[in-house]
């Protein structure tokens, strides 16, 4: 690929960020519950923004939050107690009042999937009220489809 | 009541459960964090279980486990602290190895919608293989779709 | 005991609440995670709060918090999925600041006792600074020492 | 480094770990949940032990698990979510079926101390029953007090 060196290059379009599987997310099955790996999204979801240079508690101090609508998850293998996880989060879709993202978590060790999953969210108000990004919260998340 | 003995009625295609949100069930948002609906359809799903004759705690000392292998959710408004939810589950589709639920979330005192979500569950043995349901499980699951 | 009639019996001093124990609050022991007995913990003293008049969501929105100060618990046995738990809660301590509750948890079908445990409250703000219990609030728990 | 070889330098008495508050640990009134600084508790439990030369994954599977039996706790200060904590763990006492640990929780920017706890744990076998730790994993928590 070729590049005019006068063009800047755009942000990845993915982050990567890593953790301990805790007890506490196990069930008697001897595997993570479920719904933990959703919460892992969020993590992930929170360290993109991160990367690309806003917190997402700046975000939520500047009136601007961002409500989950819809989410779909496919289990593939499962997490246990200890292991290293690493998940993927991939900007889909940003468009001026909804965001999608695209989730891989794998184990950091043996590079098995465990988890694919998206997320669309919202932009919310202060009062919970969907609205529009404003220009330099939109900017995070431009150019990164 | 009195019935013809060749007749049996179905069990009903779905199920009711009641109860409050709870405190720890909230995020600084002010409302219930968006994986505890999830958690939620879980007891829907267990309430439907043990309304057609067997817990799932027995089937799990039977060696039978559900693994959820899919999951989509849509979040169409929020549930706050001490409302009295009620979740409908409905037996969506039973197979020989798998069995589909859809939920429906709704707030008890006023009606209104707040998740409708859907999840694919796989017989898993003991050891969490994939498996088919013996005939005595799958029976809880006949004749309701 | 003999009371004078025009004595208004005092309500009582404890309150019971029960539900079951979830699969998403078991771990990889088999039981029950412990911080989740502390969950329940607030699941009775919501339910206290309310029979005796008032819901703490309604607290919160005359403007007054309840925030955990201490804490502590012994378990003796431990809760599985399935099992009906009851938390029997009994106001300890009320002072002008600061409440006390002790809970009881034990299971509702033989009786077990699970877990003892204490909490300190101190009423906080809107903005989460500590305060005096305004007189209404303060009658919530008068005479239940 | 040169060290005189019949010296072997105790491990050190304490552990430190750090990670940044979840989006989800947070409740309504805008900071972490209680009960959620207790799970930080056993991280920072689980990596004194790996940081001693075991991990406590390895310890399950050698047929011996650590249940809770009691836990105190102190709140001073609210985390909010994003913050970076540091729980420091520190082995208090260690007998022979019986180990103490204390816990310092604080702001690892400000150092602001947000939550002082200790918990008792009692060695249990695969079945969940009282035992002795076995002399491998006594090694563990020796000269640490």
């Amino acid at each position: 690929m070729t590049n005019d060196s006068s063009v800047v290059a755009p942000p990845p379009l993915y982050h990567d960020v890593e953790f301990r599987v805790r007890y506490a997310e196990t069930d008697q099955m001897g595997v993570v519950y479920h719904t933990n790996y959703l919460v892992w999204c969020e993590v992930g979801r929170t360290d993109f923004i991160r990367a690309r240079g806003m917190s997402y508690a700046d975000m939520e101090r500047a009136g601007i939050g961002l409500a989950v609508s819809e989410l779909s998850a496919r289990f593939h293998a499962a997490a246990r107690y200890d292991n290293m996880i690493r998940v993927r989060t991939t900007l889909a879709e940003a468009r001026s009042r909804r965001v999608v993202f695209d989730y891989l978590i794998i184990r950091a060790d043996t590079g098995d999937r465990l988890v694919t999953a998206r997320t669309a969210l919202i932009a919310v108000d202060a009062n919970g009220r969907p609205t529009s990004f404003p220009s330099g919260i939109r900017a995070l998340f431009e150019r990164a489809e």
